[in-house]
């Protein structure tokens, strides 16, 4: 049986590999085909999660694994691992250091450890409920955020807002003070590492959730879905991430205000 | 008189110097007030500009200065420098280690040299109409795209679209590929890097466009207004970078379909 400081531990080292394997394809010369079967950013991804999952299947041979790229093994484990080797397609295609490889470690379908990592500017943040996080090393905290008015908002793409989930959004985004657009898993990275207040997101799946839960709570804040529940692997994708729980009736009360009249789209709300 | 080279080597000592000084700011810890008169981010900015000022009044005495923070310094010199001591403000408060610093030369109101340096992670551009264009000095390259709807378009932030641009925007994006949010001038840099083909905004000042200009010429792509006139100190703002110039007509098209109908929203578009 396991610790979950021996399981940290494995997850440092899913990370180390997956990030030898995911560096000499970032910006490497390709046309536009990056979404055809044998693009670089999917050969990455593939080849990244196999190299995780080599090293899973040697060391932890009866816990489940749950990959972007290779579907599920054990499901039914009471420990499944969750893994998304590039997290960020469109800023890994693009060239922006700021995607992510996720590696999270569920309980019970619960998340409750998880990895962010940054393979190019070897940035690393690790967090597990009740015990913190940190960032290569040094433990980073959420900040305090007194007002939503004070809030930095981040999301990663308006298109990504499904059904009136766009419309929601964009009437918090005017409560809030500015709204940081782009940037994945890297946003809920940098709110526990205090420089973010809020990250508001629809449509993630749980490859992505698992890991991102237990750096944000680590940190102090708090993560949910959008009627304040905790995020299990039975959510429906809909996230809010708050640096500062207190905040978070706020957050709810615009969400769904009901105030989603048709004069307010997204390039009007600042 | 000095050559172009030695302004190219002028660029690159102003880059350092404005490194220097803003990479303790990066990250530092503060509250909200970031738009204050005190905050880290204009200290940053203005430490960062007066640096840049004092080597440029010492080796250069008679060229004008356009700056962010400290205004016009004999801007009516045939040779003017134009500097943003830091693009990308949103980024740089949140942490995004993507913001930039824009060193622009110009020469009789035309944008002729230009950096785009990176402080954080360290990566340099810079280029010149006719002479190409470098990152950390190897060459780089805008790529080819033969057709809009393999395009990667980027942009900032939807909320930075005024009037009926980003109506306009809406359009374009739909026929592209994909969409990237977020970036400011790294956009432009992965640009001539041959990562991202197209990058529309509107909005843009003199001190964003003169350093961007070169960089996106100099490694082969194309900057212009939405009309498709080039852009010199007299522009709108409203700017278009491709990497392929041969797609300006299916850009410049999409801009002016006149298809604005108002069923299609910043968040439909994908």
């Amino acid at each position: 049986m396991s610790s979950l400081t021996d399981d940290m531990n494995l997850a440092t080292r899913l990370a180390d590999a997956a990030a030898e394997v995911i560096r000499p394809f970032f910006r490497a010369r390709y046309e536009m085909d990056y979404k055809s079967d044998d693009s670089p950013v999917t050969q990455a991804d593939r080849a990244a999660e196999a190299a995780m999952r080599v090293i899973l299947e040697k060391e932890r041979p009866n816990d489940g694994i749950i990959g972007e790229e290779y579907g599920t093994t054990r499901e039914e484990a009471e420990r499944v691992w969750v893994l998304d080797p590039i997290d960020g397609t469109r800023s890994f295609i693009a060239g922006r250091p700021i995607f992510g490889t996720l590696i999270g470690f569920m309980q019970a379908g619960w998340p409750v450890m998880g990895v962010i990592d940054q393979p190019i500017i070897k940035e690393r943040w690790v967090g597990a409920i009740g015990q913190g996080a940190t960032l290569n090393g040094a433990p980073v905290k959420a900040r305090a955020c007194r007002k939503l008015s004070d809030a930095i908002l981040a999301s990663t793409a308006p298109q990504l807002f499904a059904g009136d989930t766009g419309e929601r959004f964009s009437v918090l985004a005017r409560d809030c003070r500015d709204t940081l657009w782009g940037g994945d898993c890297y946003n809920y990275a940098l709110l526990a590492s205090g420089h973010i207040d809020l990250v508001v997101e629809s449509g993630l799946k749980l490859h992505d959730l698992a890991a991102l839960v237990p750096v944000v709570e680590g940190a102090g804040g708090r993560m949910c879905d959008w009627h304040g529940d905790p995020l299990t692997d039975a959510s429906d994708g809909n996230v809010i991430a708050l640096g500062d729980a207190a905040r978070l009736d706020d957050v709810l009360e615009a969400l769904h205000s009901g105030g989603h009249d048709h004069h307010h789209h997204m390039h009007d709300h600042d």
